[in-house]
């Protein structure tokens, strides 16, 4: 980074682009929104030198060779809603904002494809699809701001992973810009293609730190004909086991959620938040599962049928039916109102932990024990999406700024446990800088060697997003 | 390959390598048998030096320490089931066999995965599952013979894609000998997991480019509680598209096959193979509908009605619905009858294409009249798993042999027709060697100069089957 030391970096080249693209292109000095600054993961915000705004790959190709030429190191941001630090600037580096690169370009009915510039948000696409008569499955809580090329570089998981797949699942092409300004197009839309290496896999997934995804092809799906949901209540793992087990058997793959709570946060969420819950408190566990299926006529019918196997076999305690699409909505803001943890909990920490299914509430029950004993004052609850060995926790100890929370030790307590039981460090948010000192717990020392010879491969001047997931 | 030239290029390494590991791990001379000379493409056999036995991935480290030291290519295989010449050894080089890493390591009911090691044929992993109450869903016609690293090594597909996804959709962890001999042991069961790159994608599908797949975590799917099965015959490619729509919008993600046969293909079945079907001949064209459910109560009258639906709105000129199970077979055979092509029109040219579900009919057409004008007495025909973009065509002129066929010239109107409307020139079978001249024409440079730096970082010597798929 000598010429960040060496005092007005760039300024040359970056006067050359605002020519070259138009003033709008490039975000300087005080022009620079905060936005741009940080993600929404805890890290500290950090000025970039500039801002960088293309508006279509020819441009990002153009804004990358400007940023070699200078020697400056530059980061892809997107919706910036990401949780790990894996679109925030350094400070001296250049930001590449994919803002103006949104929109839908092409919705392809017959092959049920959607062709779409990858700064569009998550929601516009959703609508987009809705209005074309199909479903886009991919959904999160930022979906009006997350942008679909971040979905892609985190592999975005979400709630309906168990039917649809995470966001790789759900791409078939896509145009990415290579850290040495190569555009690589690759707008495939067929589902099998064997024609050659898979290249779209290497940047899905990779945070940014591969390459720029511009453009994507994305898969769609017809829409549900009907939503079933019911909020099970069970009394131990066990019977949660054998609900997964008998719904992806009794239900096969029109089973779109299966999300379970343990007391402890049903606890927080009716009492705390005071969420209605339409079963009672005092069970060991709380399962909220969901159909979208193809049948109308018969699907309400089957999915009761099927609870009333799963209540004679002794598996639920109890069960509410949603008898209305109002009420899958009720039963969801149970499982939604995480969302409102700030509210009712104060500053808290979150973790985003896969684990083998078996695992899970011996995890939960060790990880809440060692917590307390590790930490004065530290409470904690669980819950995920189990069905994909996805377990989500929060812990805190109440009174504390979140800047006072003793996240490190939290880590290492929670981070030493995933090492233990063979989990991951994260299923679905990424690594970016947050994670990265506990990347070890989850992946041997030959993975991310391996990693580093890509990383190497692709950009081995090592400017695009350095230090991201992991160093070279 | 100086060695090589050199008269007995690594006999010492060998000879060391036969005391180290046994003796029926390493294979010489006219102990060689003659399987291992060639896959089951039109390549002409070559005879290896020696062919490798590992039974564990540090013993097929060893065998690559050993190729390394000496400077032999090494080539990985499986089953040698291939079409494309992929694992196919160059005289002098060494082949690894997994032929002795067979076995299901582990089947694990709760998270519904299965550890097998690579070597293990298709067919036994399908058994293992179903008698542990799953189902893997991957199948093939070679699934006796070909094992299940090399599915992975190709990406295999097969008749069931639409429902259940490729192999690499399969797959969820796997352990791979890097071509320095680095185990890289990934047997991750988790269905998301976001803990770096995810390193699987760039092995599955290179066709053991890149590595030597050694163990696998697949995951497996609960049974099927009904299939159901309908024959149907239509007048126009558009009414195809139609009732693609309408399974996938009315049948949902039950939907396990939708195979279409153009009339030529029909013709050749019903005349000359003297397949019976259940449907008339002289419609335009002929798809096998097929699901596989999870409610049999109600699941066949729902199929029925669909299908009414679909006869209602004018879709289906006529339709045979499969009563019983072997009905189900029967209709297949209609589907199946593809492999008994060499006896009814004796030798021919095979083709798997990629193309987008709007362009089939087109294609099919302009390549039969493409065909017919540019080679006398050539004939083909049009099938293939459409829902997938997947299209099969066979080509021959009548009373050639094999090695007679106008293949150059048959390639060069199959694939300039496949570039022009922007489809690929495999959709399931690779590149391996036969293919590779025409990779260009379904990639662009860019993509195959990625390829090539992947292939140069990760084999900076290029040993490990070098020449496959690209070349560096």
């Amino acid at each position: 980074m000598d010429a960040v030391e060496r005092g007005r970096p760039g300024e040359d080249a970056l006067e050359e682009l605002r020519v070259e693209l138009g003033a709008q292109a490039v975000l300087t000095g005080n022009d620079i929104p905060l936005r741009n600054r940080n993600d929404w993961s805890s890290k500290p915000p950090a000025q970039p030198l500039a801002v960088l705004r293309p508006s279509n790959s020819e441009e990002a190709a153009r804004a990358i060779a400007t940023c070699r030429a200078a020697r400056l190191p530059f980061v892809p941001q997107g919706g910036l809603t990401g949780l790990c630090g894996g679109a925030t600037p350094e400070p001296g580096w250049v930001a590449i904002s994919l803002e103006r690169m949104v929109g839908i370009e092409e919705i392809d009915p017959v092959s049920a494809t959607m062709t779409v510039k990858a700064g569009t948000p998550l929601e516009v696409v959703q609508r987009a699809a809705d209005e074309a008569g199909f479903l886009f499955p991919l959904d999160l809580g930022s979906r009006g701001s997350c942008a679909i090329g971040g979905n892609l570089s985190t592999n975005a998981g979400g709630n309906r992973v168990i039917r649809y797949g995470m966001t790789r699942d759900l791409v078939l092409g896509l145009e990415v810009v290579l850290p040495d300004g190569t555009v690589l197009t690759n707008l495939n839309k067929l589902l099998k293609n064997n024609a050659g290496y898979d290249l779209k896999h290497l940047f899905i997934g990779s945070e940014g730190t591969l390459g720029i995804i511009t453009r994507v092809v994305l898969r769609l799906f017809p829409k549900p004909r009907s939503t079933t949901a019911a909020l099970c209540a069970l009394s131990s793992y066990a019977d949660v086991a054998a609900l997964l087990a008998g719904a992806r058997s009794g239900l096969g793959p029109i089973l779109s959620a299966f999300e379970v709570m343990w007391p402890d946060y049903w606890q927080v969420v009716t009492e705390r938040l005071k969420v209605r819950s339409p079963v009672a408190s005092g069970h060991g566990f709380y399962v909220l599962v969901e159909t979208h299926g193809s049948d109308e006529a018969t699907d309400a019918a089957r999915f009761q049928s099927w609870l009333e196997e799963m209540m004679e076999s002794g598996i639920l305690a109890d069960a509410a039916v949603a008898q209305s699409h109002a009420q899958v909505k009720d039963f969801w803001a149970v499982r939604d109102a995480c969302a409102e943890f700030g509210t009712g909990l104060g500053p808290h920490i979150s973790y985003d932990i896969g684990l083998q299914v078996g695992r899970m509430d011996s995890f939960a029950s060790r990880c809440k024990t060692a917590l307390e004993a590790g930490i004065p004052g530290c409470e904690s609850v669980y819950y995920g999406h189990i069905g994909d060995g996805n377990l989500h926790l929060v812990a805190w100890v109440a009174g504390l700024p979140l800047g006072e929370q003793p996240k490190d030790a939290m880590d290492t307590i929670v981070y030493g446990l995933v090492r233990e039981m063979g989990g991951s460090i994260s299923a679905e948010h990424g690594i970016g800088t947050m994670k990265k000192k506990w990347l070890g717990h989850a992946r041997s020392e030959a993975e991310i060697a391996l990693m580093r010879v890509l990383k190497g491969a692709l950009d081995p001047e090592n400017l695009l997003n350095p230090g991201k997931v992991i160093s070279l």
